[in-house]
This record gives C-alpha cells, sequence and structure tokens, in this order.
C-alpha cells in the first residue's frame, strides 16, 4: 500500500557557540539529521520531528545499504502515510547529547582533547528547541506547517509553541505532558542511580577506560521499559508464563516477562551511551514551562500562536490522558484551537509508536487539514 | 491512649529437617519470634502475624533496651489496640531466609562451615506457612483464632487458610493479592538483576569478601519504594519540589523525591541482606495457589474452613482493590464468609501499615467480633 523511502543522513556543524539554559555553552556541535519529501517553493510544508529518550533522526524509511534499519515512525510518516511526505517535507534530528550521530558526550571536547564524558553540558528541551531552530535557519525554514513529537518529543513540540510562536502553524503533542510528575522523576532518578553506580560508568569517563556501564544500562532500560507499557497490556502478552515448564527454584529465568525485560535491557546497554541516558533524562525532569510563571500553565502558553493537535492514550500511565488533558485546558484559556484526542487504546505509552486505526486516520486527517490550508 | 508493651524476642531451634517446595530441605533451623499477650488456658486466642517483605518479627511494642525500637504494626497490635494484646495472643515470627533473626544466607551452613550465601535454599510462601505451623506446634497452638498480614504477609495468612484449614478460624488479607502480575513480577526482577549484577554481590557469596552489594541494594529498594507508594500521594508530598532554589544542572540531588528515594535505598542497604531480598522477591513472585488448579482460584480456595477478612485501599497500585476482590469472589463462590473493605486512602500500598480510622476501626470491630465468639 505504501511504499519505503530510501533516505540518508545528513550534517550540519555549527561553529557559532550555542548558549544553554545552565549558562554554559557549547563553542562547535554537529547535528545530524534527515528530510524526507520535497520542500516546496513557498518553503511552507516542513515539518519537523522532535524525538523521544532513544530516538533518533532516523524517522522514517531505510538507508541504501541497511534495508532493514527502518525509521522509528516508519508506520506514521512516509509517501501515501499518515503524514505524507509526497505533500510533506518532513526532517528529523538528532538532539545535542544524543548518541546518534549529532555532538554528545562520546564525541572529542575541543576544550580538552578528549572525550566530554562528565564534561558534557546539561541540556534542556528549550536547549534542544533553540538549537534545532538554528537548523531550520540552515536550511531556510521560517515557519513550520508543524512541528510534531511523542512524548519527549511532544514537549520539545510545545517548546516550539512558546520559544517560537511565529515559526510554527501547528504544533502536534502526543502522549506527552506539560511537566514530569513526581513519580516520573522518580523512575528516571533509579535508572539514573543504576547507571551511575555501575563501577564501569567511571564517572561518566568510561570512554577512556574501554568499558561500557553494562549492567546500569541494563537496569534502567529495564525498569524504563515497565512504565512504556500498560499493567493490562503486560499482563496480556506474558502475564504469569513461565520459561520453563515449572518453577526453576534459582535466580536465573522463571517467568517470560524477566527474559523478554533482561534481553531489552541487554540490547539497549549494547547500543545506548550511558552519558547520553543520563542528559535525556535529566532534559525530561527539568522540562516544566510553566515553572517561571509560577506553575500557571495558561500563562506559559499565554504566547503562543499555532494551533494544537493533542493525543494521549487512555491506558498509558507514564503521562496519563489526564496528563494532556491539563495541556488541553490551559490552551483553550487562551483560546487557541485545540483539537484533542483520547485513544482507547491497549499497549500504554508505547501506543504512540505503534500501528492503531483510530490513531493513524486521526493523525492522517489532521494533515490532511494542514495540506489544505496550505493549497 | 494505649501503652506501648515491652516484649522480648525469643528463639527456637527445630533439628528435624524441613522439606521445601522445590525439593530442597534445610536440616536445622532456627526461628526468632515474639509474643505479645497472654495465652488464655484453652490455647484459643492466639493470632499470628505474617510479615511483608522487610518487616519481621518484631510486630508490636518496644525493647526493654531500645525505647525507640518500636514495633512495625504497633499502630495495630497492642494494648488497647485494634487487634488488643489484652484479649489476645498474638505471635511475630521472622521467616526462613530473612535477615532479622532466623536462620537465613547470612548463617552457617552445617553442611560447609561457611554461610550459606548463594547455597541458601529457595523457599516459597507455603515453605514459610509449614515452618510457622512448627512453631505453632511448639507453643501449642493447635488453632489459630486468627492469621494475619499485610501484601506478602496477606499471601501468607491466605496459603494457611488453604494448607492447614482447620487451624485457624479467621484468615485476614490486607492489601494483598493471590498472585503477582507481570507487571509485579518485573519490577521484582529489576531489583534483583540491580543486586545481581552489583559487583559485589560476588554471586551472593559476598560475605567471604567482607563487603555488601550496597549499590544494587540501594536501587532495589528505590524501585520498590515507587511502588509502595500512590502516585497522588508522591505527588501531595513531593511533587516538583526542589531540594535547593533552582536547578543544579548536574546529575546530584534536583528535586526532593530524589534525596527522599535515594535516603531510602542509602537507609534499607545498610541494614537488608541482599540474599534475603532476592529469596524474598522470589517467594513473592511464585505465589499462586491457583497454579495447580489451573489457574482456578474457587478450587483452590475451596478447602478453606475459617472466615475471612479482606482489605484493601484504593490508591493501592501494587496489589490493587480489583486483586483483593478476586480473591473475595472465589471465597464466595465457594460459600465463605467473608467480610470485604475497600478503604478510600491515598497512601497507596503502603496504607496498610498506616493510621487510618476506617481502617482501625474496622479492623478492631472484626477483632471484636473475633473475641466475642470466643467468650
Amino acid at each position: 500500500m505504501s511504499s519505503v523511502a530510501i533516505v540518508a543522513p545528513q550534517t550540519h556543524t555549527f561553529s557559532e557557540p550555542l548558549t544553554l539554559q545552565s549558562g554554559a555553552a557549547i563553542a562547535e556541535y554537529t547535528l545530524m539529521y534527515e528530510t524526507y519529501g520535497q520542500l516546496n517553493a513557498a518553503k511552507s510544508n516542513a515539518v519537523l520531528i522532535c524525538h523521544a529518550l532513544n530516538a533518533s533522526h532516523h524517522v522514517a524509511g531505510v538507508y541504501a545499504d541497511e534495508p532493514d534499519n527502518v525509521g522509528w515512525w516508519d508506520n506514521m510518516i512516509g509517501p501515501g502515510k499518515p503524514l505524507d511526505t509526497n505533500h510533506f517535507f518532513v526532517i528529523g534530528v538528532n538532539n545535542l547529547g544524543s548518541c546518534f550521530g549529532s555532538t554528545g558526550p562520546m564525541h572529542t571536547n575541543p576544550a580538552t582533547g578528549k572525550p566530554y564524558g562528565a564534561d558534557f553540558p546539561v541540556v534542556t528541551v528549550e536547549d534542544w528547541v533553540n538549537a534545532q531552530a538554528r537548523l531550520a535557519d540552515v536550511l531556510g525554514i521560517t515557519q513550520f506547517a508543524a512541528v510534531m513529537g511523542g512524548s519527549l518529543g511532544g514537549m520539545q513540540a510545545l517548546s516550539w509553541s512558546t520559544l517560537f510562536p511565529e515559526r510554527l502553524r501547528h504544533c502536534v503533542v502526543i502522549a506527552s505532558t506539560a511537566k514530569l510528575s513526581a513519580q516520573n522523576i522518580a523512575f528516571n532518578d533509579v535508572a539514573r542511580q543504576a547507571i551511575i553506580s555501575d563501577p564501569d560508568f567511571h564517572g561518566g569517563d568510561f570512554y577512556a577506560h574501554s568499558v561500557v556501564p553494562k549492567s546500569g544500562l541494563r537496569v534502567a532500560r529495564m525498569v524504563g521499559h515497565i512504565t512504556y507499557l500498560s499493567n493490562d497490556d503486560m499482563a496480556e502478552k506474558f502475564g504469569r508464563d513461565l520459561k520453563c515448564d515449572d518453577y526453576q527454584f534459582g535466580f536465573g529465568v522463571d517467568f517470560e516477562i524477566e527474559s523478554y525485560l533482561r534481553y531489552q535491557g541487554d540490547k539497549f546497554s549494547a547500543y545506548f551511551d550511558a552519558n547520553t541516558y543520563l542528559l535525556i533524562t535529566k532534559a525530561l525532569d527539568y522540562f516544566d514551562p510553566a515553572r517561571r510563571f509560577g506553575g500557571d500553565l495558561t500563562q506559559a502558553l499565554a504566547n503562543t500562536q499555532a494551533q494544537f493537535l493533542l493525543v494521549s492514550f487512555s491506558t498509558d500511565w507514564r503521562f496519563s490522558p489526564e496528563r494532556s488533558r491539563e495541556i488541553v485546558r490551559a490552551l483553550i484559556s487562551n483560546k487557541r484551537r485545540v483539537t484533542y484526542a483520547e485513544i482507547d487504546a491497549p499497549h500504554g505509552h508505547d501506543a504512540f509508536l505503534l500501528e492503531d486505526a483510530r490513531y493513524m486516520n486521526l493523525v492522517r486527517t489532521y494533515f490532511e487539514r494542514i495540506a489544505k490550508e496550505q493549497a
């Protein structure tokens, strides 16, 4: 029904320093990005996709030499797909501090000639948005048709709407929140403590020791993964199914869920950078646009100009529907035009990445509307 | 209003081997226990209290030389308290494999002359109940007025009702479940993996190395602790409160919830045994009395003779009210006499340990009924 696009990553190196929210600056940095579809003559059909914790610029399609390396949102984005790259020019960008090509803690710190490691500055959602805006400048995009993201990506989209209100016509925020709860922060800190207390972490400078804090990353991913799935979905997929016929009366694997989580943890720890994990969970924790307005989200969103699509999923207990409704209420108080859908889906937070007819149709219809507005 | 009892722990050593569910046996073992109140002449007023993960035989009162060491359920048990030791003879017993005085992995394995460590056999809820029944024999208690516990303690009480149906008149099961869910098991396995992958764990034989896998225990406790509190309670107690005036832009403590959890983790890792943690989480995972009845809980509870009190708490997401209702339905199908209360309380799973007027009154009224039946 839909074809798979062939894409190739590109990079741009920025030599002007980027001042960060912390007050620190990055002297020079590279962003890795990919584009899909064609920018129209009016440069009015660009859509920026912001990624979540462990994703990257590789949003859709495959690489010519890696036909199995499918972009993480390929079910959503591509020719004929809900975000149709026959009409839109889509950009995926890897965030600063990540580990998929943009400048991150594993790269050489020009000030020392060694990997940044623990010296890589803490970056925030707002810092990412500022860096993304510079990339938009380079690409000649004054205003996006939409900025879109799920989870942490949704935070970036929301942040775009307040930091650069005139630079996006639509803001698509999926399975996200205007701030983490104490419980969300708690889970992130468990993950961080697992990594930091792994002796192979070496205070963040493990590159010099040619080791990786795999055990810590593995535990971090396991606990994170639990929060991505719904209780019901886990019950249905795994329940109390055993790996063998009977209890093993030891501490190997008894239950399928243990096997699954350990596998996910092992896989993740083999490719993800530990410092990046720390940085990205901190960006999550710190995001709170209402903070400098005394907690008043309505005030925080008062300067937005975009139209909004918000989507939440009924069984998402990481960022529950109530968290999206909070944003919707604040936008409505500001008389913004908002579409909000609460999708009844069993898959918890991960639902935003999964195929679901109602969800896909909703996004398709919304982008068809955007396409019509442009025409 | 109520006085604090002075208690003293006692021990009994059993020299007859105990065969375990796994098929292994413990040749010889000691149980540490405490008693409160007086056993009446008919020996009909005894109540056994079963403890949860990190608790012990020290259920109520204080020690003469440790006036601050108050038993973990002292708000519930004592003279004039809901479970009134002026009427009942209450027994608290530390379970096999625990680390508060009963035989556990830190004790000498008579077969090797070294600490059991990883060689301590995996014990189940049913094994604990069998061991407790032997202690009841020693104390001359043929039938308990009640067996009572919360959480994992409730599993033991439920297990008593099927393993020794004639030995208890009442079974009090609080904030518990007839089996862990996949999500519950997943959290337990995160905790176990954190401990096992700590290099100081040494495959369970850390005693010989004079170290303790503190980092692993700390992370294990942090993740466990999150599941004991409700989302709302955490939001109310901690929210996004900062420890300092502003974000620190580092990986120390930013939020109060981080400080709290790390403190809880540190405290726990200083006193709890890592092998015990593994053993107890396995006992939790394995508990599933319906398993040998093809998952039919009604059949599993068909041989019970006791009357039941079940209590759940509205915001408990570890063992939600639905898990108690499942037990209630199975008991009613068996025409057992059941009292069930769902307490609207904000404190999540921990609510079973906390002061709550409706909860305390309910238990008080129930035990007053038991006392009247005896009279």
